[in-house]
């Protein structure tokens, strides 16, 4: 059993009508369900909880922990942003969702501006797969086609990933690399592009399918935490 | 449920009483036996068998195929080689252990010598985890530290591997990238250093738990297998 | 200095008219003039000659050869292929260019079969930079627009490159991983996608200032070479 | 011409004899003499100077920064890890020696949290070349010997290096990736492990020949800076 925390601003949903009719009861309860699995213990948490939801215990108790947020990054308090970096460093995973690539807790981790170009204009999207072997890859056709998203165009501010999975495609020109793995400290990341707040993108079932393998990607593994600071030789010197 | 298939050249263990004595039965029967899981289906092949034991069914019907081999590289015939090859491209996963480094089918995924420094010296080897976070780790101490092992030293003439996840250091002054992932098409590939054939290393318990761990993440990703070649837009230009 | 080998098969140029209207002296020769420069020593070889231009000679002063090749791959003598790979493994660098992708020496160092979607319909090429900070990117507007060229669509069957520079967008709908770098032996390999043989890719001055930047990136780096085989401890054991 | 500011925090060497011995007039200076080139225009600056000597002015003016920190770490000012961040981000190299592991701008970059295993032992270092190709390495013999180091050891906590060129042994049973390259946004950073303050290692041959290779990699690529934000169609839609 895996256990999955999906944390969501919950920001647009309950302010702007369009994005209402599309996630009624916002972002992460439309991911919970369509990500329910037998494997699978989700909770949800949002911004306007206590300490966002994400309190020492619940993130104590996160395997993976799935982040959407856009309007109120800065509204996120800085420690609970120390919070989940710690979290990540002891090994949880952690699942970035579209604008959540101007989160606090994005930079922190990249070490970078995370800026990007993008453009609303209710374009498709083709998601195109360029590494088939991937774990996250499975079960995908050889892309996804989204009819409805945001556009969003490199160059994005990332290092390089360790791992690129997916390259998207733009109807006025542009690119993206919309699928890329870290690895920070004990921590698995994995950041995915799709799911602007005015459309149905998180039904739609690869979508899903992807968010779902990169949990089973991203479960912590249990190995010996490393010893750090002063040692003694192993070896007679 | 996994079907592996462990091969070995089994030449040493015929010929040299010091390898019978630590592996009676094979290298390929010692680590069928440590390996034993109820995920795993394990068969085991050897050179002398017809086809090497790798006909068209059994590598159809292999998700992660093992290979250790040394003095018998050569008698591997071509064809078994490339046949092997077409499988790693079409998503089996395969394990490289020690001596493997030279074999043809390593060789030929690698594009490059694979050559490296040696010395049979019975040594200690400390293999360092330098990637916590990878799925191989899981379940080890910071280091496995083998008694009696055969060195191994940089330069390896390998790619740079996806992901480096072991390194070791030898008392002679050495150190060797002793765990190393590649990709080649749909193939996940793992070399582990480990192994020589005097020395009991397939009974060690971290080695046996590296390999199991490899094998997990090795099994092939289904995913839709690429088109390739002329292809009709998928947009009206 | 640099000393650069230009190698060309110069089939199309002789045989296909539109292509001689375009590349009247060989693709060997506009490239030889475009990239002309006072650092590099250039020369051309092309597969009618003599051991197909690349003797002995040629090859042990050569510091990066560029390849182009298309419908002549099978032409080419295993021991001439066997020769390059051998200079690359000692540190000679690379440049393959657009269907050179399927050039036995390619294939030979990805170890894949470096297969990939394309349509010949004189279709708008954009080329993006992504990873401004790399060297071979130096002088480049943030893309380059190519108004007639060769579609070319992943999945692109190459190994995970060292280092991923350029994607490419064509209107179709389709992407492509069209600047790669990877590392074999000693040697340093730039794969660059554009160039198809009826269109003047390569007298486009961003085309010729990538090209021109992967030579700098591609010369030889001297370093020991390093030693293999049996080795005596460098400490007391 | 490449403008090389080398900033050193300059406390051990007024604090503590030992050091003084070894370098009289600081670390700076030594590497400002040892480096010295008619390529490289240097400069040097310190903690104790007003803005710590990297004012907006000499960052502006500056192509790859050297940087080596220690006991002084906390002293360094926000706002100038943040200037120096921003320039990195602009282009700017950066070099990061030993114990500037730990520096705020090293942390800040990496987003993780940069410890390590260290032993203060007066050990024998051995540093191997695992990236004979590198520009990093041009010149190098197959390992730099120092008989006199600091031991780091695994685990390092950074992210997976971009390439790893350098792994260190250490007598008493460690490894270390001594020589790291990373990319973030479009500025290219090289860590180098050696050089405690206590011993004269910035006066071997080899570890400036690194040193002077890495600020020939670093230095900043001029290409177009990305134009993020929103962005209108290159294509009619």
């Amino acid at each position: 059993m895996i256990n999955v925390t999906i944390w969501n601003e919950f920001l647009h949903e309950k302010q702007h009508e369009e994005v209402t009719r599309v996630y009624p009861d916002g972002i992460h309860n439309a991911l919970k369900q369509g990500l329910a699995n037998e494997q699978f213990n989700i909770r949800t948490a949002t911004l306007d909880e206590p300490e966002h939801g994400l309190t020492e215990e619940v993130l104590n108790n996160t395997d993976v922990l799935i982040w959407w947020g856009h309007m109120g990054h800065d509204q996120v308090e800085d420690e609970i942003v120390e919070r989940v970096h710690a979290r990540v460093m002891a090994g949880m995973g952690l699942i970035v969702l579209h604008s959540a690539h101007f989160s606090k807790i994005f930079k922190k981790l990249m070490g970078t501006g995370c800026d990007l170009k993008w453009r609303e204009a209710n374009e498709k999207e083709r998601i195109w797969v360029v590494n088939p072997a991937h774990q996250i890859a499975e079960g995908l056709p050889e892309y996804i086609t989204l009819d409805h998203e945001e556009m969003y165009g490199e160059h994005f501010d990332i290092p390089a990933p360790d791992e690129l999975i997916f390259v998207s495609w733009f109807p006025g020109g542009e690119v993206f690399r919309s699928g890329c793995t870290f690895t920070r400290g004990q921590g698995k990341i994995f950041y995915f592009r799709p799911g602007h707040e005015t459309f149905p993108t998180y039904y739609n079932e690869h979508i899903l399918k992807v968010i779902s393998n990169s949990i089973f990607w991203a479960k912590p593994t249990k190995t010996a935490t490393p010893v750090r600071g002063n040692h003694q030789p192993l070896e007679q010197l």
